[in-house]
C-alpha cells in the first residue's frame, strides 16, 4: 500500500467509523450471532496472494459488525463502559501512525514526557493527593487495565513488606491480602498471579451498603497476626463492579497506616466522578493510600486500554518492577534523569498511550467532563427514582452516582425473565449481578452518547417485559 | 467534536501520518531533545475549556515530533524492530472506532472469533505443531507482548506443577525455573511477579554460539532436585536478544518430556523468518513445546501491541488465569460453547487487536510477508560478510537470519565510541550488548522501510566512525 493509496483508504475508514457512530443506535446493541457464526463465514486458510483494503471494508460491515456487541451505543448499560470518542480514537490513530515504542525515555522521550504530564494533571483534575505527582515522591502510570494496575500494586507492597525478599526468593505462602467480598475479581486474580495465593486473600465484610467493613477488616488482621501469618495489603474499592459500594477510605486508611499495610485504592470507574468536585466525597481520605486506579478507558471517553495507576512512592514501584539488562542501558537512564516507565508496569514494551489520554482533556477540557458527568449522575438517580416510585420493580441499594441496582418485584425468575427480554429487544444491553444472593439488574448511564431519550427508552422497556413477565 | 468535524480531522490525520511516512527518513532516528525539554514546553495545567484539534496537530509537529525516537525509519537498527505498516494502522483505527472490550465472547463474538482464527493462520503460516491450532487442544491468544505471554505460560506451568496449590495456596519458595543466560530479561521479571523468585531461575551455561547447554541444563535439575527443590519450567530461546541465538528446542524438548518440565519456546522477534521454509529449522523440536511466543508487533508488520501466545494444552492456561464472577456470567460462556480470552491472560479487558493482524496479512498475503523477511535476512547476510571482510570491524559471533554482531577491533572503548557517533548522525539508531563481557554492537535489519541503500549508508557510517575513531 503506497502512501497515495494510504491517504485514500485511511479517508475511507475514517469515514467508515464516522458512519458507524451515526448508525450505531440502529444496531441490536448485543450481538445476536451464535457462536462459531463470524468464522464459519470466513476463510479458513490465510491468502497467499494480498488482498484489497476495499475488500476488508467490505467484510468488516458484513461478517464485523454482526458480531460486534456496540460498546459505544447509548442503549448500552451493561457492565461500566468502555467509552470511545473522536479526539480519543484520533489519538490512537496518530499513535499507531508513529509507531513508537516508548519502554524507555530514550525510546521516544515525548511518549514518556507526555504521560508524566496527563498523569499530573489528572491529579489536578481529581484533586488527588499531591504526593501522587511526579514531582513528589510518586507519580503516575499509563497501564492497560486496572488488573493490572493493581497486580503492580500488590507487587510493589509483596516488595516492601518482603524488604526484595520475595523478588528474590519467591513468596513463602505467608504474606495476606485483605479487600471486601465485593472487590473486583481482579484482586483475587491478581493475588494468585503474585504468588499470594486466592486463599491468602481475606473477604471482608460488608455493611448493608456493601461497603467494606473496617471493623471486620481490624479483627481479621489481629487473627492473621496471632497465626504468624504477614498482612501486608489492603484494596479498598471506590465504586464497586456489583453495586458502585464506596469504601471507607478514611478508616481503612487510618488502620493500614497504624497496621503498616499498604493501601491500595480502586475507583476503576467511579473515580472520574472526583473530576466534579461535588462528588470528591468518594475520595475522602484518599491522603492515606499508597496507590490508587482509575480508568480513563471507562468513563473519561478515552478508549480502551488507557488505566491511570498512581503511587506515592515510586521507588516501590519501580524496586518490584525495575531490571536492567545490557541492552537496554543508555546514557539517559545511567544518568538518572528519567522516568523509565517499563520499570512501572509487568511488560517492558509499551504504546503511545498518552497521545489519546492528552487529546480528549484538551478537546473536553475538564469543564466538559464535568458536564457530560453531571449529566449521566443526573439521568442515573432520576431513573433510581423512577424505580423506587413503580410498583413492578424495586431498588436493591441505594446507590450513589451513575449506577442503579433493581429487581424486579415478582423475584429472580421474573428479574431475569427481563433481563433476558430488554437484551434481546436489541435497543438496550444490560448485565446483572448478585447482592445478598439475589439476581440483581445493573444499569450503568455512563454511556457517551446516552442521553435522556435514551434512559426513558429503556425505563419503557423495562416496564414492558415486567407486564409481559407477569402475564 | 460532531461527526462532521470528525471526518475532517480524521481526513487530516491520515494525512499528518502519510506525510511522516513519506518524510520519516529525515529526521533523527534517535531523539536529540534533552530530558524535560518536551514537558517544558506543554501547559503545567489542563485546559478549563475545550482546545481544537489543529492545536492539537500543530504540537504534534512542534512539541512531539522532535521527542519521537523513530521506530519507523529505514535507520532504525537497534533492539528489536517494532514495526508499523498501513493495513495494521488502518486496522487498529477501526479497532479504536468500534471501540469493543472483548473480554468475553458475549461482548463482542467478532473479537474472539477473528482472533482465534488469525491464531489458527499464524499456526499454519509458521507450520507450528498442530496441538497450538484451537481445533486441537490448544490454541493461540493476541497478548500486549511478550512478557505477559511468558508470564502467562510461568503461571499455567506453576498451576500444573502444583497442582493448582500456587494459585490457592501462594508459591512456597520450592519451585525452580530455568532459561539460558542469554534468555530475555522479560522471564526473570516474570519469575519475580509469579512469585517464583529471581533467584529460583537457574542461568543455564550457553555454548560458543550462546546456545543453551542441554548438559547444563540437566545438571541443574539435577541438583535442584536432589536439593528438595521441584524444577517445574523451561524457558528456550529461538533468537537471543543479544546475539538470536537459538537455543536447541529438541534438546531441551527431550528434556523436559523426561523430566517433566514445562517447556515455553520464546522466539519473539526471530518467530516470524518460519513463514519462509527455508527458516523454519529455528523451530526444530517444537513439537516437545508446551507454550511458544512470537511477536508479530515485531517482524511482521502488525503495530505494538501484538504478541501471540500459543499453548498445547489450554486447560492448564484457563485453570490458571480462569475466574468467574456473578457479574460476568452469560448463556455464552455457561453453554461451554465459546472461548472466553479474559482467562486466557492476566488483564480482564481487551481491545480487538486481532483487527490489525488479520489486515496485514491480508494485505500482504503469506508470500508478500516471506518476500520482506527474504530480503531482510539477505541484507544483514551482506552487511555480515562486509563486516567480517573489514579491517576496521570484527564480527562477534556468527548470527543467522538478520541480525548481526560485531565489534571495533579497536577494544571496547573504540567500539563504544562508533556506536554513539553512528547515533549522534542522526541517519541510523544503534544499540549495543555486551557478549563474553565485550561491548559488541547489535545490527537488525527489520525496520519494514529498510532498503539495500539503507544498510549501505549504515556501514559507510560505521567505517566514517571508525576512521575517526582511529584518529
Amino acid at each position: 500500500m503506497d502512501l497515495e493509496a494510504f491517504r485514500r483508504h485511511g479517508h475511507a475508514a475514517v469515514d467508515w467509523i464516522a458512519d458507524y457512530l451515526r448508525d450505531v443506535e440502529r444496531y441490536p446493541v448485543l450481538s445476536r450471532v451464535k457462536p462459531g457464526d463470524i468464522r464459519a463465514r470466513l476463510p479458513a486458510h490465510p491468502p497467499r496472494q494480498g488482498e484489497s483494503f476495499d475488500d476488508m471494508l467490505r467484510d468488516m460491515n458484513d461478517i464485523v459488525l454482526p458480531g460486534v456487541t456496540h460498546w459505544q451505543s447509548p442503549g448500552f448499560f451493561a457492565f461500566f463502559p468502555g467509552n470511545s470518542s473522536p479526539p480519543a480514537i484520533l489519538g490512537e490513530l496518530l499513535s499507531a501512525g508513529l509507531g513508537v515504542q516508548g519502554m524507555l525515555w530514550a525510546t521516544s522521550p515525548a511518549c514518556t514526557e507526555v504521560e508524566t504530564l496527563v498523569c499530573d494533571w489528572l491529579v489536578e483534575m481529581l484533586a488527588l493527593p499531591d504526593r501522587f505527582r511526579s514531582g513528589s515522591t510518586g507519580g503516575g502510570v499509563i497501564q492497560d487495565s486496572a488488573s493490572s494496575a493493581t497486580l503492580a500494586a500488590i507487587l510493589a507492597a509483596r516488595e516492601r513488606a518482603t524488604r526484595g525478599e520475595s523478588n528474590r526468593r519467591g513468596c513463602d505462602g505467608k504474606l495476606v491480602a485483605y479487600a471486601s467480598s465485593q472487590a473486583h475479581s481482579s484482586v483475587e486474580k491478581d493475588c494468585r498471579v503474585a504468588g499470594i495465593g486466592s486463599g491468602m486473600l481475606r473477604s471482608v465484610e460488608v455493611d448493608a451498603n456493601f461497603a467494606l467493613r473496617p471493623d471486620d477488616l481490624e479483627r481479621r488482621i489481629r487473627e492473621d497476626r496471632a497465626a504468624g501469618l504477614a498482612p501486608f495489603f489492603v484494596c479498598a474499592t471506590v465504586g464497586t463492579t456489583s453495586s458502585l459500594a464506596i469504601d471507607p477510605v478514611r478508616a481503612v486508611g487510618e488502620i493500614c497506616r497504624r497496621e503498616g499495610l499498604w493501601l491500595h485504592v480502586d475507583a476503576a470507574m467511579a473515580g472520574t466522578a472526583a473530576l466534579c468536585p461535588e462528588f470528591r466525597f468518594i475520595h475522602d481520605g484518599l491522603e492515606h493510600a499508597d496507590s490508587y486506579v482509575f480508568n480513563p478507558h471507562k468513563w473519561m471517553f478515552t478508549n480502551f486500554d488507557c488505566s491511570a495507576l498512581f503511587v506515592a512512592d515510586r521507588a516501590a514501584l519501580t524496586g518490584a518492577l525495575g531490571i536492567l539488562p545490557e541492552y537496554l542501558k543508555n546514557q539517559a537512564s545511567e544518568a538518572g534523569a528519567v522516568i523509565d516507565y517499563r520499570d512501572w508496569q509487568v511488560p517492558l514494551g509499551r504504546r503511545f498511550r498518552a497521545l489519546k489520554l492528552w487529546f480528549v482533556i484538551r478537546h473536553y477540557g475538564v469543564e466538559g467532563l464535568q458536564f457530560h458527568v453531571r449529566r449521566h449522575v443526573e439521568l442515573a438517580q432520576e431513573l433510581k427514582q423512577w424505580v423506587a416510585d413503580s410498583t413492578e420493580f424495586e431498588l436493591v441499594v441505594d446507590t450513589p452516582l451513575n449506577l442503579i441496582c433493581f429487581r424486579h418485584r415478582g423475584g429472580d425468575v421474573a428479574t431475569e425473565r427481563v433481563h433476558h427480554a430488554v437484551n434481546a429487544s436489541g435497543k438496550m444491553y444490560l448485565t446483572h449481578t448478585k447482592l445478598d444472593d439475589r439476581y440483581t439488574l445493573r444499569l450503568c448511564v455512563a454511556q457517551a452518547h446516552t442521553e435522556r431519550e435514551h434512559v426513558e427508552q429503556a425505563w419503557s422497556l423495562l416496564l414492558e417485559a415486567a407486564a409481559d413477565s407477569n402475564a
